[in-house]
């Protein structure tokens, strides 16, 4: 009774999952379906090995992005340096599936959270964990608990970077260096790791001022990152640069790499959206990425892995098919395209969907699709959706299929939000 | 490791979770977290009940809405006839829970889906079930599914009537007339049960043109009804006229019980929101109930029952505040709204935030809350959100906790989306 996955007799373990031959185009499977085509999977995550091995950057890919344990098992598999996470619950996901390097790009807040955390890391002597801090306060909060808690080795913070008008992180080098010497002074509680910034939400397909905006925010962090080693507030061990979100790594990698240190550093970018890519956002990312740096995009191209199925519910216009998924099945920051057709007893294998089939809108549990009036479709006809942004699609599914290239189940993972 | 519920030695059955004691004021709850006031829910039902008892129409409250099994029963031990659903999946968690009498507001498509709803009836024989239809194509594909499966009694259809530029349904008193000759010329698979329509599309704060939409979508409803009664369409036992979203129940009630039938017939209305009500787009739409119907509002007001809380998570600019909940947490079609503020170790009970407070957007984790330059916030402080539209922030949560009105957590919910 999940959704997507077919009614089953007695529990399957996924590993099983393979043995049932499901097939997404037999109907194996209730629609709608969440579906990752593996070979485009293995695809993304071997360019960004690539990427990484040519760079010399590491790489901890947000997870939660995901919040799909075995897909990180394939990133660490392609070399991945740590899982990136967001929250308490997320670090919790990551420490129960055994991951052994975790990195929070947050604050670390709430009596809760901490303790969970602290305790998480207690009873993990061989699991290593960076959080961020902007606020002195909750340096001190930090502090206090690494202590009440017994943790028995310091905690590993970066002092976050931010811009004016953006998310978290210190608005200025004073501010942050504010909260560096903050941490210098609880070295018996707290390590200063690194320095941290996040330019994604600077999200404008690379125009030249957003580039400003981006690369202005990088040099802050080496700046910053130059000023607190000068000063000494560095603990022991290598030295964090960390920023990255899916559409600026390639100036993230090259503007941190260039930092001017007295000691060995990391330079850490953390994309989540490469390991599935997607049809809309992200090829428009990946675009602007190609024409700031045409020899990078030359190593290959992401390709689309994540897919929506769903049949043809109603065609009640004749301009207008309603299909069976919605605002529940998929983001819809930007609507989802309709890019294959297959109907059952008809076709062998999925037809591209003709020009004029258009989301406009989604409801909680249907599409409303324009269509031409000539449209082939019929109700019960299957439709497979591109998405934009595929952490707002995760999180829609507890259970997603894995596929191979004629939509047969090769595996089955399950998300953790 | 779920979102919102504590780190937990063994797991702990949902019915034992009072026996914790868990307060959310007292951190003893990670967040964000989304909880139920359990007042606000049980007078909800509560006046469901009164309306249901008052007009005379049954109700099938939506049970998308929430997907939680443990809400359905507090319906029906509140007077609700059966437990809407909206797809095959939806349908097997309310067989699954027992439930005995299932509305699917939808057309039952797609193989497999077809195949496992007919066969969950053969389990279950004393579970009666609707569906809808808008197309003959689908109607000759239950009836064979009927038969190939064996189903050994006859599905219940309703035929569905829609709107020009609507969803799904027919759009013309004849397409739905010759739907329903369709499943009459199928009698020993199909009973057709009634007709249905939704309106809950409509939606403009019963601005009157709206209205007059409405009305013409119920009074052709009727139509219907009446003309398939003359022609002798219905099969056995009572018929059924349904429709409602949680925005005209009322105009439902009052058009549809007016129908002139040769026999017995039950007006179904199937509003899912009510029973948690919400902060911003149901307010309006009961404010607008109001205008239409002041004695019935003069009956009670909904309360909203569903809150998200988070902590500040950050405050980089004197006049914004980063929260730690986003898109994965409440609905965003409209922003939520800022209800309440709590201290740790201040307070001893929740405040209200002050005016000025104010959600300007989601990311995914985040929230960014625009405050006044003199706002007392700080990090760690948490915040109590009202949301707009219940379904899409129930579907952000696998557990949801109850609360009285001291925050003390007094059961725990499952969601199976």
């Amino acid at each position: 009774m999940e959704k997507g996955v077919p009614a089953l007799q007695a529990p399957l373990p996924l590993d099983q999952v393979a043995t049932q031959k499901w097939n997404i185009l037999a109907e194996d499977v209730p629609l709608p379906v969440a579906i990752l085509r593996e070979r485009a999977l293995r695809a993304n995550s071997a360019w960004m090995r690539g990427y990484i091995e040519q760079t010399g950057v590491s790489i901890a890919p947000h997870g939660k992005t995901s919040m799909a344990p075995a897909l990180y098992d394939l990133q660490i598999s392609d070399g991945a340096w740590a899982i990136t996470v967001s929250t308490p619950q997320h670090f919790a996901v990551a420490r129960e599936f055994g991951f052994k390097r975790i990195f929070m790009a947050n604050q670390l807040i709430g009596r809760r959270g901490i303790a969970n955390v602290i305790d998480g890391l207690k009873a993990s002597p061989d699991l290593a964990f960076y959080c961020l801090v902007d606020d002195t306060a909750n340096v001190a909060a930090l502090a206090r608990a690494v202590r009440e808690r017994g943790l028995g080795r310091p905690l590993n913070v970066l002092v976050e970077l931010g811009f004016e008008g953006g998310r978290t992180g210190c608005r200025s080098l004073e501010a942050a260096l504010q909260v560096a010497h903050a941490v210098a002074e609880e070295a018996d509680a707290l390590n200063l790791a690194g320095v941290e910034g996040f330019e994604g939400l600077l999200r404008n397909d690379g125009a030249p001022e957003i580039l400003v905006q981006v690369n202005a925010l990088l040099d802050g962090m080496v700046t910053l990152a130059e000023t607190a080693d000068r000063e000494g507030l560095f603990g022991d061990g290598e030295v964090l640069l960390s920023a990255g979100g899916s559409s600026y790594y390639d100036l993230v990698t090259t503007k941190l790499s260039a930092a001017k240190l007295s000691r060995a550093f990391r330079v850490l970018i953390r994309s989540g959206c490469y390991i599935t890519h997607d049809s809309h956002m992200y090829v428009r990312a990946r675009d602007a990425l190609a024409r700031r740096d045409p020899a990078l995009a030359a190593t290959g191209n992401l390709e689309p892995a994540l897919e929506v199925w769903a049949y043809v519910q109603s065609r009640p216009e004749p301009c207008k098919a309603i299909v069976g998924f919605g605002k529940r099945d998929a983001s819809y920051d930007d609507p989802p395209i309709g890019l294959k057709w297959f109907r059952p007893g008809l076709h062998d294998k999925p037809q591209p969907l003709p020009p004029g089939h258009i989301v406009q809108r989604l409801n909680d549990q249907h599409c409303h699709l324009e269509i031409p009036a000539q449209s082939p479709l019929l109700v019960g006809d299957m439709l497979g959706f591109g998405i934009s942004h595929p952490c707002l699609t995760f999180d829609k599914w507890r259970v997603m299929h894995l596929v191979d290239e004629d939509y047969l189940v090769t595996g089955s993972i399950r998300t953790y939000f």
